[in-house]
Parts: C-alpha cells; structure tokens; sequence
C-alpha cells in the first residue's frame, strides 16, 4: 500500500462527496415520483462513505504494485464522473443527462475492475461494491427519469 | 505516450469540461462587480480546452514512463476539484467554498508537477500552463468574492 497516493485519492474522493453537501436533494427529491425500491435517503452518504474509502485503498495498492498506470487513469476517469454526477442530477436537475453520466461512470468503473485485475487483484475486487452501487444508481436515475416525465431541468442561468 | 490512457485522460478531462456547459455563468455573473482585468468570457473554453488536451497528454506520457502512481494520484486528485469547481462557483453560487477549491486545485497541480518532475520532465512542464492558468482563476474567484460581499449562495434545496 502506498499511503501517499491512498490520502491523495481519499482526497479526491472527498471532493466528489462535497458534492452531496453542496447539492442537497431538499424539497425536489422528495416531490419527484420515487420506486418503491429507492434506498432510504440516509443509506447513501454512509454507502458512498464506504466506497470512497474502498476505491482510495484500491488506488493506493494500485501505486503500490507499480504498473498500473491504465488502472490510475481509469481511477481518475470515474472520480471525474462522479463528481459531476450529483451536480448535473441535483444541481442542474438534468435528469436525462445525468443518466448518460452515470452510464459513462459505470463504464469507467468497470474499466477499473479489468485494468487493475492483472495487476492487483484484491484492488479490482475492492471496486466491485462500487460496480454494483452504481448499477443501483443508474437503474434509480433511469427509474425518477421515466416516472417524472414533466419533470424540466432547473434554469440556473435565469435565477 | 501511453495513448490509451491519453484516452482515458481526456475523457476526464471532458467531464470536467462538461461543467462549463452544465452551468452556465449566465445573467449572474454579469451582474456581479467583476475586476477590470478579467479575462473576457470567450476566453475560458478556450484555455481550458487547451489545457484539457495538455493534462491527457501529460497524464498518457506518466504512465507510458511509469514508475508515476503518486503523480497520477495527483492528476485524480486536481481533476475531481476542476470538476467540483464550476457547479460549486456558478450552479450553488458558493463564492467562498470555490475559493476553498480552487486553493486546493492549485495545491494539486503544483502536486503533480512536483512528482511528474523525476519521471517525465515533459510532463511536469505540460501542466505549468495549468498551474499559471488556475493562479489567474484564484485570484479571479478572490477578487468576486471580496468585491460582491452581499451575494448569497443560491438556496437549491428551496426551489
């Protein structure tokens, strides 16, 4: 395990996460039409808690094995999609393109897993909660996308 | 040149960039007192799609070197705060938490540049543009803040 690289992901984590803080999903969410499937609200700060410190260690086996450079970049690839996930969904209440995102996110994530398998596994099983998170995420995000048709992305440029 | 993680790169890069078109900077900044020597608005699609293109070239030329995890870790890290920037400054209009991120932007790319230095020269000097660019939106981001002191942050939850 390299602890340098592991508190820089962690780093980078936390700034996806800010986002959660910066994006509350307040009255909007709450008002959408939700499937009965929907984890609780509370369920996902403690389950993206856990993830991010799960891909933090991957990453820092990753560096640690040396080797894994394409692994890094993916790595890198879906920490980017991540943090703009809930600012595109929450923020701007662009639901059609945050599903895109998430699709891209979910790509990428597998990417990880693929790339890093040959090189560490145990760093590739440590992304597979986030495969099947993500896989929750995207089927949420396709489900209030279906089921709030009217639903209109917010006009932040005329506020 | 490792082109497949260029690839990957880029794409990051892209999301980051998909910010700039997710949050436009519309009516609001137009109203704000801004200072005289702002860069005028065309400007910043183009430096940042310059630079985008530089930081995948830098990131695909460290893992073709190798030996660059904590570099890449950085490149993880300064590519998930340039995400988070834009929606935190114009989607939730929180002047004084972009500050908070750019700072820590800064401190990630000076990162990468300083780890980038002993495994690929070119690297670290392909993301000094980055360095430049982001002390210029810094000051930028200070300068608004002090100079629109009775802006408040846009209260998503409640619209």
């Amino acid at each position: 395990m390299d602890w340098i690289a592991f508190a820089l992901f962690l780093a980078a984590a936390a700034a996806a996460g800010a986002t959660g803080a910066m994006f509350p999903t307040g009255a909007w969410l709450a008002r959408l039409d939700k499937p009965s499937w929907m984890p609780p609200n509370r369920a996902f700060p403690v389950v993206w808690t856990t993830l991010y410190l799960l891909m933090a260690l991957a990453g820092g086996r990753i560096v640690h094995a040396g080797g894994g450079g394409v692994a890094l970049a993916f790595w890198a690839l879906q920490i980017a999609l991540n943090t703009l996930w809930t600012p595109v969904f929450f923020g701007a209440r662009r639901m059609r393109a945050g599903l895109w995102v998430i699709g891209a996110l979910w790509m990428a994530v597998l990417g990880f897993v693929l790339a890093a398998w040959p090189v560490d596994r145990v760093a590739a099983l440590l992304f597979l909660p986030s495969l099947a998170w993500v896989s929750v995420a995207a089927a949420l995000n396709a489900s209030l996308l279906r089921r709030n048709p009217d639903e209109r992305p917010l006009r932040l440029s005329d506020l």
